[in-house]
């Protein structure tokens, strides 16, 4: 009965399932029940940290099915998740001939497009007629993971063109396949980020990315499908980035994630941003005289504040997204200085016009008591012209951070939103209490 | 010159090049140059608010020739984004039976599976020998966008199969196709959520999702590559509505969208939530005596503030991005509070501890005239604790009010970081006074 409903399932859903077992007895059922062929899908779709437990519950014998099973970009990525004991017997069920190609693809390091491509493709050389062609695949058929683009390699193994296996289907017999095959227009090193592999599968709607090394021989492809996990992990770690959250995101769900984990990776910003706010801490007891003499300043001082956070937050926000997305480059930064200066500077008269109506209209109204012996009209300057400056300037920062933090080769990413509001605290009280000094005359 | 540079361009990287001209003339070179069939993939693939006037630039018998090229989710997503007179002008160009199906497509919301499926797909009855298969796909093959996943319907136009044309271009001629087809496991509505559609195409490693009515019948398909854009454009909405910026994202990149364009997204937050923050403010202004009798409260005032922020605010990315996932349903919203509460007050103990030790041993070394006449105890305990507190309570916060959000329909990305940040703001003070009142009696 589980075997039946098991083969309605996805194996998406078959190693959800798997996963949020508890019993150590239902996850043998299900290894005892099904096929290693059949649970190579779900195993290679499961959280890195429960694999090696995974594979050990079958016998060498099926281990050795299994890993065949697997298209060589899973079996690498399985292998990368195990420990080391069970890596080196692994490679010794493979044969001689997939070992040697595993170490191989080992050697990429994980997060590279050649540590992520699969070398299961489907390739011919581009002197084959059509027939020749499509005798060459059908033998190739059930090893290369997809058809639908099929590359054409010259005689230094080159990629030179592609072919999908429609046109092949249909063409006659004796065309040669250098008359009907497409450029190939976009390749990728093997040692070149994930990232900008997966960005570029996306950009140019790609089924498959040629991947090459350094003398331009074909090595691999990246899929359509594995670009597509890889620009959700990418954009998980740059949420989690932005929010202080660091370390390697887990590959296990949000609520299965033990607590532990959760600690260690959001207690570090924690502690960092929470003893770095103690400097604003010391810039308002530096002003203690200042907010004595006239105490209503301390109504508007968060808002002062928090506008820095939330201005350098939204200007951080687009460039990090802009960047993550390919569309700024380094000569851009003085272009996104100045477009986020006048972006600061508009937001900040807006800011502090409302402000200062405000004060002149709806304090006299909502705290009499407060304004007695307050000179309103300079009260009123002094904080709606902190206020357009701390506008202005957290933009500017928020803007610059990621672009400065790129140039240093950081992740713009690690300028993490808290970040830049620790940052703008700090200038904001300055600003805040250095202009109220100079308006009220204290 | 410039037609064989174009060829050897992939047509994003040309809308690109098209997009960032800034001179009408270059423009106007393009489009002449430029046969309507090469350019309609150029003219999927610009900002949309530059489309209706490239589509201009070219009579009406060559605006058919480039509807004509378009595939049909391309076309109506194009007639979406001109003015209606253009729209309607466009409309008369298409074959009686074209209009009539772009109609039909333009009444599926824009953000719908309907709204980006393309009905040119490959679709079979399931009574079908692979002979008659590769007959009907010989004459289909033109008009489908991919022939990778050929549909097989039954009688009752519902999808039951699918099979690769490697299937069949392999397979012995009288086989019948319902003995070589793969199930069909997924489905989706044409009226659900396109980021639902999505995330299906990239869970399950789709290369299209068949699209369905209420009846089942078969509609269309969402295709890979629209799929990746789809969660592109769905992360990015993720990214701005959590740094505070709203409404539509600009399709034109940062660079070039207007400054009034940035203006209008990112001030309204500005605005709302520099106003709430003076409820903050507010606060600080009732506890006036509190803060006059022992001024040293300034000094970790910003820390415990800003404390409930950051973690609130890691709390909520956590939550956020495990729904946008589909890894939270609203069953589990006790089981995120339980694993919060426990997280928080374990920060929250780490912090509070790290605190105490800092007032222990540093305050009198580094700050001793401050620290004359506070009773040291006691004012320890008071900071420590409301930073425990503070954090226990933000992190709680944070992680229920974008499932709060859900609940009651809402975008929980709209529960932006700055929103909570805000709403910590105010109960940070009101914990930080209340605490300080207990324990220094005053
Ligand atoms: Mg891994
Ligand atoms: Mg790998
Ligand atoms: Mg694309
Ligand atoms: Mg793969
Ligand atoms: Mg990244
Ligand atoms: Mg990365
Ligand atoms: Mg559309
Ligand atoms: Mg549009
Ligand atoms: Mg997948
Ligand atoms: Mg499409
Ligand atoms: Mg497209
Ligand atoms: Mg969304
Ligand atoms: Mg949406």
């Amino acid at each position: 009965a589980f075997l039946a409903a098991a083969e309605e399932l996805h194996y998406a859903d078959l190693a959800f399932f798997y996963a949020n077992l508890e019993d150590d007895e239902d996850r043998n059922f299900i290894t005892q029940t099904l096929s290693p062929v059949t649970f190579s899908d779900i195993l290679a779709d499961l959280p890195d940290s429960l694999r090696e437990e995974a594979i050990l519950r079958y016998q060498p014998a099926q281990q050795r099915e299994l890993l065949n099973a697997l298209s060589d970009d899973d079996r690498v990525d399985i292998l990368q998740d195990v420990s080391e004991e069970v890596r080196a017997s692994l490679l010794d069920l493979l044969s001689s001939d997939q070992e040697e190609l595993t170490r191989t693809l080992l050697k990429y390091e994980e997060d590279t497009a050649g540590g992520r491509m699969t070398t299961s493709i489907a390739r011919i050389t581009v002197d084959l007629s059509v027939k020749q062609a499509l005798e060459k695949l059908k033998v190739l058929q059930d090893s290369a993971e997809t058809l639908s683009r099929i590359f054409i390699v010259d005689e230094r193994e080159r990629p030179i063109g592609f072919i999908r296996l429609r046109d092949l289907a249909f063409a006659s017999w004796g065309t040669p396949v250098r008359d009907i095959m497409f450029d190939v227009k976009e390749t990728i090193l093997a040692t070149a980020d994930q990232e900008e592999a997966a960005n570029m599968v996306r950009k140019y709607d790609l089924l498959a990315l040629p991947v090459v090394d350094e003398s331009h021989r074909l090595l691999g492809a990246i899929t359509y499908d594995d670009a597509m996990e890889i620009l959700e992990e990418e954009s998980t770690e740059d949420f989690e980035k932005q929010a202080g959250i660091a370390g390697e995101q887990s590959e296990e769900s949000y609520l299965r994630t033990r607590i532990v984990v959760h600690l260690k990776r959001r207690v570090g910003w924690l502690l960092v941003l929470g003893f770095l706010a103690i400097a604003s801490g010391y810039v308002m007891i530096q002003f203690e005289p200042v907010l004595n003499s006239v105490f209503l300043l301390a109504l508007f001082l968060p808002m002062v504040v928090a506008a820095g956070g939330n201005t350098g937050g939204q200007a951080s926000t687009m460039v990090i997204r802009a960047m993550s997305l390919g569309e700024l480059e380094a000569k851009d930064s003085w272009l996104v200085a100045w477009k986020e200066l006048r972006l600061g500077m508009l937001q900040g008269l807006i800011l502090g016009g409302a402000l200062a109506l405000t004060c002149l209209l709806l304090l006299p109204v909502f705290l009499p008591n407060s304004v007695k012996g307050v000179a309103l009209p300079q009260f009123t300057m002094a904080v709606s012209c902190a206020l357009t400056i701390q506008v202005s300037a957290s933009t500017l920062i928020g803007a610059m951070l990621p672009i400065g933090a790129r140039t240093i080769k950081l992740d713009p990413a690690v300028i993490a939103a808290p970040a830049i509001t620790t940052i703008v605290d700090v200038t904001g009280m300055l600003i805040y209490f250095t202009t109220a000094r100079l308006f009220l005359g204290l």
